[in-house]
């Protein structure tokens, strides 16, 4: 038997937004492998072990899904989103750089999947609709001054702007600081959508100008997204759609 | 029959990218609305139209879409990738606003799809494993000057970077220009990933250095990737892998 090791992604939530390619890995692996709440999305059958791990464990876990590929399973590690954006995918490969040279020769893919922001922007019209970038504002693997050096620099570009993990609980300054160098590089009136749970029954999304906005409003399951000079609301009698001219 | 309007992404190009939300979409719509050979994708059927239009019809092709709506048809206007990455989500939006004020009542949505950095990432490594912009590199409807501002600040920001239409055949000039500036913004050892038909049974995958990057490798149907200043390169037996370190 030989080994492999995929890193899927399972979009945002909704399992509609799970593409064939990432279901049918799903169905021919051996070993599931992932932070707790993504694995608890794949379903039990005969042949499957999932192994759930907690949160900030991604070099143990990428490791682990090594070692197993490496044995001769056919291991999964799954994503929320995208592998490749603030997930897992750059997780393995830091751990394949620094472990044995025998893992280079293993059968490894990334399988991409909806990330976030584009579900939020989705749900919201199409905030992303020209130039912009995406910021993990988490300062756990890099200082938060280069996080404000980099909303500076956006700002100056003017990208719309998607951010990752706003905001959580062991990190309640970051956001605040990040709307602070915000209203003074792009303005009061600029509008920044909040959108959380994106895709789940449960989805919230809120459109208001950086005046309004407050660090409260983001948390672990918000993806925020700041328009660009150009972004612009139509109103209409379902809600607001939040959208950037081609132009732009 | 009460109408409606879906802006759909058919995602890079493999079927087995398609979300199933889309593949919905597609199988109740009336009407198909899209850039030839975005509509070319697309089965034939008892009960639905195909319109396909050229290139450069955006606008026109939207009124049509949501004039159609408007009828109480169910029409489905399909993107390659993701409708709100440099697609048509934001022309149809565009249609909306200056259009009749009946139109905003209309059912509008958007569904995401895979767009091509996404993809052509996922095929490389994970290039873009950490903060990282996406600039639309086509000056027909923006000037280049914005477009090079765009590009130093974002190196500045030490962002990786995805272009998107980095060079047509009426625009031969501005691709060599952007890989000037990235030169002396980056310096020569920059890793770029050229990604040509990323998912087709074609696709193209060349990972060089600034250094050794020509004009000639980019056309329409590539997307390009520069690292940023962590980008590294694992060689494997299987080919280079290229990621972004979390850390970064």
């Amino acid at each position: 038997m030989t080994g492999s090791l995929i890193i899927a992604g399972l979009g945002p939530g909704s399992d509609a937004l799970i593409t064939p390619e990432v279901q049918d890995a799903l169905a021919q692996a051996t070993d599931i492998v992932g932070y707790i709440p993504y694995v608890a999305r794949i379903a039990e059958r005969p042949g499957l072990t999932l192994h759930p791990s907690d949160n900030r464990v991604e070099i143990d876990r990428s490791r682990h899904a090594l070692q197993m590929a490496a044995e001769g399973r056919r291991v999964v590690v799954v994503s929320s989103g995208d592998p490749g954006v603030f997930a897992m995918a750059s997780a393995v490969f830091e751990a394949l750089e620094a472990g044995p040279e025998a893992w280079r020769a293993l059968d490894i893919r990334v399988l991409p999947g909806i990330t976030a922001m584009l579900a939020a922007a989705a749900a919201a019209g199409a905030p992303l609709g020209h130039d912009f970038c995406a910021i993990n504002l988490s300062d756990n693997l890099k200082p938060w001054a280069l996080i404000e050096k980099r909303l500076r620099l956006a700002a100056a570009a003017d990208f719309a702007m998607a951010f990752y993990n706003p905001r959580s609980a062991s990190r309640p300054v970051g956001f605040a600081r990040a709307l602070e160098v915000l209203r003074e590089a792009c303005g009061d009136a600029r509008p920044v959508l909040f959108a959380r749970n994106v895709t789940r029954p449960d989805q919230t999304l809120r459109i208001v100008p950086l005046s309004a906005c407050a660090p409260e409003m983001a948390d672990m399951r918000t993806l925020v997204i700041v328009g660009n000079s150009a972004t612009r609301i139509i109103d209409t009698p379902r809600g607001p759609i939040l959208y950037t001219p081609r132009s732009a």
